[in-house]
């Protein structure tokens, strides 16, 4: 690599505002690139919560991806992760392999890392680069208050039976757009516009999920397909669901689109496909929580409060097993009932 | 992949003894492995040291390394950052590409990783793996004290000039190693066995570098070779050096294998070379630090008390650089200045 290691980081990564020893306007970290470790101190009465994500071209994004989306999207999936758990960003680590040295290609990517770094408040903190096969791996910290010595992570295990089941976003838009981008399908070049920046720049539901904390009784962001998702949220709480497939036919961000002629959404694409791209989709970066009847209204002003709309999808059950029902919560047959593989 | 993530996790770096919310004997990690985030509480007055350092296979391994040394080697690197900041390590992070589910590999991978994690009391906190070139991303999390609000953390940026410059273990083994593992050169095969442990198993100096806390002025881990990991010291702390090139001759353990007859090493390898495996063979992960010369005994005791052998190699200057001195204080000439060019 013609470039160093240290080059690299400090041509592309470092704030040149900063001084070497305090690459950061943050209070909580103490030391930032350029020494062995990172330092990071966390306010009395919080925890870290951390998360870390790899991402390898052909697997998690397209060769001629746009690198600025890159960047997002690499700290993107990492903060959804932190939303998921309710807790605010404070900074990350970033290791990078790459192929060579493209420095349009690094400038383009540390653009768009560093801008959704800023949006919310989190300091690259550190980090390595090497040269391999393009590799993204980014290890991202927030903090969680404890109150009373009781953490206030949102985790996967607290659902209860009777709890509602809540999904913020559209899902599905982005299963959408790689198959269109695969050419499995054809799409009106502004709606394909649409579900592709909901594929490459997903929006990390982190004031959402701030917001859910003592209100939500579990909750993860969907990244395999909300029935998988659910499926680790129900093994780790010990309970089943039954989820309204009719909430389905309209969650699809692209069904609202302008530029489909009323009904000529329903005629393009069979109810089936549209409900595999929501239950099974993917790549969504929407949170998925559960929360006790009694907490409707606490869910919607926390909806509003985050300007994050969420929508009511079913509920939990006792019984073990993922149920798919209509609006009567009779269970669906037919085309419908072919989903219940993905449970 | 034939197996998904969660079921790779689960099966080879999940402790079974552990319970799935506590999959951790340590009070720091409050969450283990198996939702969105883990969660670290540091203890009151502490600050987290965190390092990532990612390795590809050909730049950082041979592709038919044995595994277990593999897991070994891809935390050792980690801690010896750790180390070099004084920090006491508390847990990691590992994801993990992998261009097939090779069960074999995996289990030898995660045995000398969790051996390693075990010796140090660092709890495997959570991760991702996914399909990909062979790619090992580690990202470490270590404790420092802060006394009266002042991090005891090691830094690059303390050293002062008249300090004294030491080095930990020996040098040059693993470059050595290298060469031969290359064909550039050849080694009896028990001299190889010698140094290609030290290429293939380093020995992270925690123990040193928590005993060197209020000791040491400055310390960094000896990663690229001996005078690059200096010259980041020197820059970090605005000063120069002078190193005595006499104590190289002696320094790299292959030098003491039994197997050579006295005097063949030298026949076998000139100066030059040898010099140059010390000063800049890289890979080596001891540490080099500098102390003021009235802490001379304080070093001794720390490295006695941490069972580690340090060497002491020079003296930081107030004049910019990095010299290259003969016993009497010397300049060096011919042979030895040609590696003025790493300075």
């Amino acid at each position: 690599m013609a470039l160093g290691e240290f080059d690299l980081i400090e041509r592309y990564f470092k704030r040149p505002s900063l001084s070497p020893a305090r690459n950061t306007p943050h209070a909580d970290v103490a030391l930032g690139i350029g020494d062995d470790c990172a330092l990071l101190q966390p306010r009395p009465g919080t925890q870290l919560a951390i998360s870390s994500d790899m991402l390898v071209e052909g697997r998690h994004f397209f060769p001629d991806v746009d690198p600025a989306h890159l960047g997002h999207k690499a700290l993107a999936v990492n903060l959804s992760d932190l939303a998921a758990c309710g807790a605010k960003p404070l900074a990350f680590t970033l290791a990078l392999a790459l192929p060579r040295v493209d420095e349009p290609w690094l400038a383009a990517f540390s653009r768009g890392l560093l801008k959704l770094a800023d949006a919310h408040g989190c300091t690259l903190m550190g980090g390595d680069t090497t040269q391999g096969p393009l590799n993204i791996c980014i290890t991202v910290f927030g903090e969680v208050p404890v109150v009373a010595g009781k953490s206030q992570a949102l985790l996967r295990s607290g659902a209860r039976p009777g709890d509602d089941i809540y999904v913020s976003g559209t899902l599905g838009d982005a299963r959408l757009a790689l198959d269109a981008l695969r050419g499995t399908l054809q799409l009106p070049a502004d709606v394909l516009a649409q579900v592709r920046q909901r594929l490459e720049q997903p929006t990390p539901r982190v004031a959402l999920g701030m917001a859910l904390r003592g209100i939500a009784t579990a909750a993860i962001d969907v990244s395999d397909g909300l029935l998988g998702d659910l499926n680790h949220i129900l093994k780790a709480s010990h309970c089943g669901a039954s989820i309204d497939t009719h909430f389905a036919i309209q969650l699809i961000a692209a069904h609202t689109n302008e530029s489909w002629p009323t009904g000529q959404f329903d005629a393009e694409f069979s109810l089936q496909n549209r409900l595999g791209w929501v239950l099974a989709g993917g790549d969504d970066y929407e949170l998925l929580f559960t929360a006790p009847a009694t907490a409707r209204a606490a869910v919607l002003e926390a909806a509003r409060s985050s300007a994050t709309p969420v929508t009511r999808i079913g509920r939990i059950d006792a019984e073990s097993g993922l149920r798919l029902v209509d609006t009567n919560g009779q269970p669906v047959s037919g085309q419908f009932a072919s989903f219940d593989h993905f449970a």
